[in-house]
Order: C-alpha cells, then structure tokens, then sequence
C-alpha cells in the first residue's frame, strides 16, 4: 500500500504529547506539545493541540488529515474518548468533532496500541499480512489484533486488551480483579523485582535500577546465567498469551514493540522456542514471531495512515 | 436471514455419521449412515456416504447443496481434509471434491465447531449478533470464533481451538505439550475425577459413573454443597478462557453447546458471576453468556446452511 499525500499524527500520552507530519512512511516533520503538570482541562489542551496543527499546516499547507492516538477507550466511529488510563479529566470527550471544528480537517481519535498496530499491519514488520497480534511491551502490555485484514475492534471497541488477559486462573489479582494478567508478571517493574529476587536467590544483591530490561539484556548477552534464566521465565509468561491467540485466532504473525522488545534476540530466541514448543504444527509451522518496525514513531505513524485511508474512504 | 432452499448437511463424527435435509431452521429428513467398527478406507466411506445422498436426493430433488462437517483440521477454501482426530487414515483427502464428482452438487467441507458455530451464529442463539464466540463442552472443548460478522478461519484454517487454551502457564501438560489446556480441567473425564476428588475429600464416595455432568448437575439443583462447589469450580476455570476471548475480541456473546450445558443454570450462573468479576465494564456490561438454541442437529444445520451460502455466492 502507498501512502503518498501527507497527514498529521498524533501520539497523546500521559506526559506529553508528540505531533508529527507524516508523508508515505517517513516523519517529515514534528512538533512536541508538552502537557502542563498541572493537568489543564481538556478544552484547554484541545485548543493547543488546534493550534500545533494550524501551526504545522503553515509549512505544509497540503495536509489532508489528522489522526490521533490516545491512551484509553475510544468509541472510534464517532472519534469520543470514554475515558483515558492515567489521564484525569478525560471523560466523555468529543475529540474527533473538536478537533475537526478547530481544524476544519478530517480527524480521527483511536486507541493508542490499535494506532502502533495500524503502523505495522500497514506499513511495518506485518505489511502484507492479514491475521496478525501485535504487542506493545513496557510498564503494561497492550495489544492489537488485526482478523482477516481488518482490525478488530470487538462490540465496544475495547478489544486488543492483551495486558489484561490471564497467564493463570489462579494467580496474581490485576487491576480488575482479573487474576493472573499478563501484565502482571511481565510489565517492567514486575520484571525488575523478579529478577531481582532470582539475584538474591543466586546470592547477588542488586538495586531495583540494576534490573530495568536494558541491564538484563546486557547481562544475559554478557552470559550470565542469572539473566538469562529471568529472560527464559519472561518468554515463557509470554508465551502462554501468545500460544493461546493462536489456538483462538491462528495468526501468521506477533510483531512486538515497545521498550522491551530491544532486548532483540534475548527476548525472541526463547520466545520462539516456548511459543513453537507448546503448539501443533499448523499452528506453528508458519508463525513468525518477529521486531515491531517502528518505534516511538509507530503510534504517529499508525494515527495518520487511519487518517488518510478514513478521509478517502 | 431466511434459508427458503433445501441442502443436506452432514454430521461426520468419530463413530457414526448423521445426514440431513435441512429447510429453513429445520431438519426435514434425516439419514443416519453408521461407520463399521473396522474404519473402511476413505474412499469406500465417501461411496457410501454419497450413496446415502442420492438416495434422499430421491425424496428431496430440490437439493441445492450438501455441507459436510467434520472432526478436525481442513483446508476451508479447497474442502481437502489434512486429517481428522480419532479416525484414522483420513489423512490428505480431498473431501469436497469426491463428493461433488459422486453427486454432481455443490459441496462444502467445514471443522464441525465451526459448523455448530455457523448453526448458531445465522440462525441460533446468537442471530444477529457480530462478535460471537462459540463453545461446545464435551469429553473435549470445541470453539468457534466470529468477529466483524465474519467467521474466523486464521491463516491455515485452524482457528477456534478453544479447548488447547490455556488457564496456566504452569499447568497440567495437555495433548500438544501445552500446559494449562482448559479441556485438560474441564472436559467430561477431568471434571468427574475432580468431582470424585471432592467428594472424597468430604468424606463420601463415588464410583466415577455418578459423577458425570448430569448426576453433578442433579445433586447441585438438590442442594448438594459438594456438588455446588465443583460446579463453581468448573465455572471458575472456564470463566479465565471467556475472559481472556474478551479482552482480546470483546465479544457480544459467548454461546455455550455440548453436553455440560445442559446443565444450565447450574452452570451458567456461578459462569456469569466470574466472568462478570474480572472484566472492566466495557468488557461485561453487555455482554451475553448463553446456552446454545440447537442440540445435536447444530452440526447437521450449520453445515447446510454453509452449503446454501457457499453455493448462492
């Protein structure tokens, strides 16, 4: 798929806010918008955000569309934020209209791991596939899930929620007293302290900043044994999750991104091996389990290709 | 949707074959073809089976087409087989074909809980609806997955399978060493040695054969707390693969066939009640858990009803 007229993207996070003009797959341009700490209300931000795009619009007047990615649900045909995770004062906004209004260009709002799934399917590691997961890894695990070449959106438009779903029926109690969600045992700071405690039982004493995934890949590429061992239990977690989405949905492909994901083949080498160890063959035999392409870019990227392909639909 | 043309469905299962001529929602004749103790080859069993179909062809002459379902893993598009579970030999038959050249009409072949799938997403309990996962509970668990009013085949046909889910990265080590298979804890067998467990553990003993589905389900409805508890029990362990469906596809509907269901609110209360308990409201709020509207035809139904569609498009 080309993507030849240029739009704007939109990565809304819970900090600050990253804007940037995208023209085929390349950022062309960019314009960070920093969230005040004092949290302003909506209305405020939305105007700042017009104003970033109008500003933009002045160095290239050909922008035919804009997209935003957002950290929470989304109803996405009409563009209104439900409500943001670690965002107060979000609630029950119209921020496509809004946005439109301000603009007088074609938005659309979406939830922020479909935009980096969007990036991939369309343009990155998946481009070409049809039946495809994608995970973010960090703090928490979100996900995207794309079924016979459309991304799935489910009945509310909630679904792709892979951090929440349960490695165990029995084990530790999430933030929705679902027990034994992924993102409970592998999200980074229960990664950290894991290892740590795999440290202190192999009687080495480290910092809780000794264990971000940067230092454990580092260690597990240096060989020690303690780290590869965290790193093997890691995949295994994982592995659970991504063996059961292909009993339910056989996909061609995981593409996984986010701060974790750059521990390469650290993570991918023991995650293929779980992954293929506990499935059938034709679940198995051509699964590719493979980088995200993009990086922080993905979510801008993702946000402004939906843009483009809803504004010429 | 209206079905006002005539097909054959045909239920193959591991020990006997069930045909039928299906009209609208119903079966209007039925042929039942019973498959020797000996296993014929392939071939001398497509015989007799299209020997069957032209027999009701006799009857019925205005069959349009013929929809074969059957237990295991098949090439949708092309109808050919890669083989079945628990009959042996069917291994690479190019079933579709066969029977089209035996009878001279159109024929589908299709994964049987994808056909009882089919049965109750166009014409059972979940007509209408466009996020539909489909449950049978049995000796095994069989699913069958729509998403954006769409059945979900995967990329090698083989999504659905439910049942290999797993409920424990750290459990019992199913049949494609997968630990924490959900039918591993719930199938026919694991829950009547759990529930003989259980009794035991209260001080009262069962011979196995008074702990099938039906005679837990009898002691439950009579107040037995031993009963009740397994009963929660299986519900627990099943609510984690409804959930873990829900958080990846958000669903409208889970619809629950098989032998257990028949239980009904035996089961599908304490079921509602976890599942309810570890989704956030966008997940749960709407969400429907219900039995399945057809019993033993939906095989034979769901089949035909392909047939029609697959033959009018």
């Amino acid at each position: 798929m080309e993507f030849t007229d240029k739009a704007i993207g939109i990565d809304f996070g819970g900090t600050s806010i990253k804007m940037g003009v995208i023209l085929g797959k390349q950022i062309i341009d960019e314009a960070p918008v920093i969230i005040p700490k004092d949290h302003p209300v909506p209305t405020e931000l939305i105007q700042t955000i017009a104003n970033q795009i109008n500003q933009l619009r002045e160095e290239h007047s050909d922008i035919k569309a804009v997209g935003c990615g957002v950290p929470g649900f989304v109803d996405a045909p009409t563009g209104r934020i439900h409500n943001l995770t670690n965002v107060p004062g979000w609630v029950d906004i119209p921020l496509r209209d809004l946005l439109s209004e301000k603009t007088g260009l074609p938005c659309v709002v979406e939830n922020d791991a479909n935009a980096m799934g969007i990036a991939e399917w369309k343009l990155g590691a998946a481009a070409g596939l049809q039946h495809v997961v994608c995970l973010t890894l960090g703090t928490g695990v979100g996900g995207a899930v794309i079924v016979n070449n459309q991304l799935v959106h489910g009945s509310k438009f909630v679904a792709g929620e892979l951090g929440q779903s349960s490695i165990n029926y029995n084990g530790r109690v999430g933030a929705y007293n679902n027990p034994g969600a992924l993102e409970d045992y592998i999200g980074n700071n229960e990664f950290a302290i894991d290892a740590q405690r795999a440290y202190l039982e192999a009687g080495i004493e480290k910092c809780i900043d000794d264990c971000t995934p940067a230092a454990l890949d580092a260690a597990a590429t240096a060989g020690c044994d303690v780290a590869l061992a965290c790193w093997d239990d890691f995949a295994r977690k994982l592995s659970c999750t991504l063996a059961n989405c292909c009993w339910l949905l056989n996909p061609e492909a995981f593409v996984i991104g986010g701060g974790i994901s750059k521990a390469g083949n650290t993570l991918f080498e023991p995650l293929r091996k779980h992954v293929a160890a506990q499935l059938s063959p034709p679940f198995s035999d051509h699964l590719k389990i493979i980088p995200a392409k993009f990086s922080n870019e993905a979510g801008i990227i993702g946000c402004a290709v939906l843009a483009l392909e809803t504004a010429d639909a």
